[in-house]
């Protein structure tokens, strides 16, 4: 830790309890010795699998987000739920989203979405040896499965047709160790 | 627009009206008739720059952020002010941060950090042609900047050192860009 940097929690107010969201309102004080405001999102963390096919291929989700109003390309992630190990998440969650089970995980790394107003991280996994085995989606869960090669996938990336960060880290990293050919 | 997945807006109201955060809670209706709550943050949008120093290391500052309670190595970046052009945010935020001045910009694309809880959009811009000018960092803001190959950088994000997204997507981007000797 940077001394001259950090920040000290003077005071902490939750300001919202919602069924996804927990927003914080806290006071802190600066390096130099003033105070100042920090609101912030509390988050369980999630998970992201890059799950590719016996044909190379990567399955993707295309999912409505409320927050922009449309129809996103993304990779099956999840949250975290409380206590649960975070291998367990992304099979849980690609069994859930995609129908998938699979026979290989490796774990890729972490990421921070969103470090200026929410603690969430999102670890990153990457699944192979896919079998099918049918799909069991949450209620109120609306999405359609669908697959890409990894190139084509990275050419929807820098075309600007996939623009989800986590989806975006993920594949780079991907692209990175399979290159590697870990 | 995939009308099977769209959710129809019943009702909105804002729940935290804070300095930074603007929280909302809306009704929605979901594809096959029923309701859902979807709780989200406003965000007037972000842009984050690739710097490139003439010896070819990249620009990136060490900041504390509060909601991970720790300091993380990051690229340059800020909020868009209401009404303000992008590429004026992109040239503010690397000023008002690093004190560096660009004589060429070159625009890479956008990603969407938080797509479940954040209208927040990160646009992303490559500088070159960097000049030293001296910085004006806003009140409350604490930071230290430095500089990295990029190839070092890619090597702290596979190592696990830079985890934050925004500067991930950037720098992943940047590389392929630079590959192609764009």
């Amino acid at each position: 830790m940077n001394q001259a940097l950090q920040e000290q929690t003077v005071a902490s107010e939750q300001v919202f309890d919602g069924k996804l969201l927990k927003v914080f309102r806290d006071t802190v004080r600066l390096p130099d010795g003033s105070e100042a405001l920090r609101e912030y999102v509390r988050h369980p963390g999630a998970v992201v699998v890059v799950a590719i096919l016996d044909d190379g291929s990567l399955l993707f989700e295309r999912q409505f987000r409320y927050p922009l109003n449309r129809v996103f390309l993304e990779l099956p992630a999840g949250k975290i739920d409380p206590g649960e190990n975070i291998l367990d998440t992304g099979k849980r969650e690609l069994r859930e989203e995609t129908g998938y089970q699979a026979a290989e995980w490796t774990y890729l790394g972490v990421m921070h979405p969103c470090i200026g107003y929410s603690d969430e991280r999102i670890e990153m996994f990457l699944a192979r040896g896919l079998a099918h085995v049918g799909a069991a989606l949450d209620q109120e869960e609306f999405l359609e499965v669908t697959s890409l090669p990894l190139e084509g996938a990275l050419s929807a990336v820098m075309n600007g047709q996939i623009t989800d960060a986590k989806t975006l880290v993920a594949l780079f990293w991907a692209e990175r160790v399979l290159r590697q050919g870990r």
